[in-house]
């Protein structure tokens, strides 16, 4: 099923679109206040992945919706995740000098800055939603859009998610705990990306559930590769300290269920993930090969 | 014009009314994260004079819209607020141990904590704007309620206002640079408290105007008022400490025009308010009561 050549293209023709996206909504560096914009850029504009966004185009684009649609919500996503890694990056938080092989936004710019820009994006984000013309959906479903993002980054969501990872540094986690923080921290705003994209199509409620049951799965797989990746990987490929959680005490994956386990449940979760969209026909092969590419990644 | 007995009769209620519905949309501090949960409740509920709420409130009972339909953007604003003064308050920032007489958020809790409930807070804000089913304004209007809060307290709006406040420190302004930064930093969410109570109404484009202006001056007249309360109030009234803008060596506007010019600027911008509103009948009478309040309050 899987084609990497085509989506690695993909994958590229995305990221390249939702950089010139972001560069559109993101304030002119030379603009007052200027060393704000500056970070906001910094922090923005730094070669990430742009899984989140790659799943808004991709989930719009098995709904047949225009990739003009899906640029608002896709730019939304990334720049509250790129908020989010500003603000779990503190000195105060996960105190990390490096993110992405660049120093985090606090070691290039100064703490406070970082934590204005981390604000200021987190507001942008709603900005672009409310106001972004090339939105198609109808007022209603644009404001189910806001609702549906502030609900996955607040306190019950991503917010919620970074608490009970900081309270859990140290302790041994069970299994169900370490779910239950991810299922916040990561996966929220992975299946509200998909739902934005959702939100963008008359879309019927069963075809709903499936790819809220794919997001689901998806995102859950995307951390457990994450913790692979902190035993396996380089800090040159990571682009952070390898064993970074290990050197933490953190649970993870690996640590609870040993590494062969943990890579078999990563499977299993993409295959739930693929079996979930089975209803959707090859327009949704893309959503099928980044499942993949998710629990295969190097970085 | 100014009657005190009935204006300080009404804020009170106001207040009451505010804290309540505050109160609804706050995590119950028992559900997880309850550290965070806490944290976001000790900082909202923490007996503030709820000046954006007021005028959310007087705004739209001068342009007859009922209570109810004003309840979200009240807590909307107040929510925003407490947001941006935890993270103010935090060491890399103003670096506060008090606010309100008590604790300031990351004293009471940790850093990490503070930073996190003010974000959680921050989305709770565009949370309630989408979502509660009180507001009776179009979806179209209520999109534009979540278009100007976030445009209000972004990187041109108010944190970019606390940026350069922070740049600011120890650099002796002009005048035009200190009115600039409070426009950003306290004017854009005292003019946005109006324009989303204003939002809530078919409101004629010249009552929108001139409710604008009236938000303007009594913004700035807010700020000169802190600057003097600064100098002249103790630190017992005030809940935070006296004296500490001079011992940061800010430039404030007694700093600048002299006590007595500051006064006198204060009570210009009250009139020039009072002025604005001078097409609206003894409905806004409330609001006439507030611009002298905000002169003449003395925390």
């Amino acid at each position: 099923m899987t084609d990497p050549h085509a989506l690695s293209q993909l994958i590229e023709q995305y990221q390249k679109r939702v950089e010139d996206k972001l560069e559109h909504w993101l304030p002119p560096a030379p603009t007052l206040p200027t060393e704000l914009h500056q970070a906001m850029r910094y922090s923005v504009l730094n070669g990430g992945k742009r899984v989140r966004a790659i799943l808004v185009y991709m989930v719009g684009e098995a709904l047949d919706i225009p990739l003009e649609a899906l640029d608002g919500p896709a730019c939304a996503v990334e720049i509250i995740h790129a908020y989010s890694l500003i603000h779990d990056d503190l000195p105060a938080m996960d105190d990390d000098d490096l993110r992405r092989g660049k120093p985090t936004c606090h070691r290039q710019f100064d703490e406070a800055t970082a934590i204005l820009a981390g604000d200021a994006l987190h507001s942008l984000a709603f900005y672009i939603l409310a106001h972004d013309p090339a939105i198609q959906s109808s007022d209603h479903k644009r404001l189910k859009m806001v609702e549906c993002l502030a609900h996955a980054i607040g306190s019950r969501g991503m917010a919620g998610g970074q608490a009970i990872d900081l309270a859990s540094e140290g302790k041994a986690l069970t299994l169900a705990e370490l779910e239950n923080m991810h299922i916040h921290k990561t996966g929220a705003l992975i299946r509200a990306s998909v739902e934005l994209a959702v939100l963008s199509d008359n879309c019927p409620v069963s075809l709903q559930k499936a790819l809220d049951k794919y997001a689901k799965c998806i995102g859950l797989a995307f951390q457990i590769r994450d913790d692979i990746l902190d035993v396996e990987a380089d800090t040159d490929t990571l682009g952070k300290p390898q064993g970074a959680d290990i050197a933490r005490n953190k649970s993870t994956y690996p640590s609870l269920l040993g590494m062969n386990e943990a890579k078999r449940w990563a499977r299993e979760l993409h295959e739930d993930a693929v079996q979930a969209i089975d209803i959707i026909d090859k327009k949704a092969d893309p959503l099928r090969w980044l499942s993949s590419y998710i629990i295969e990644r190097s970085n």
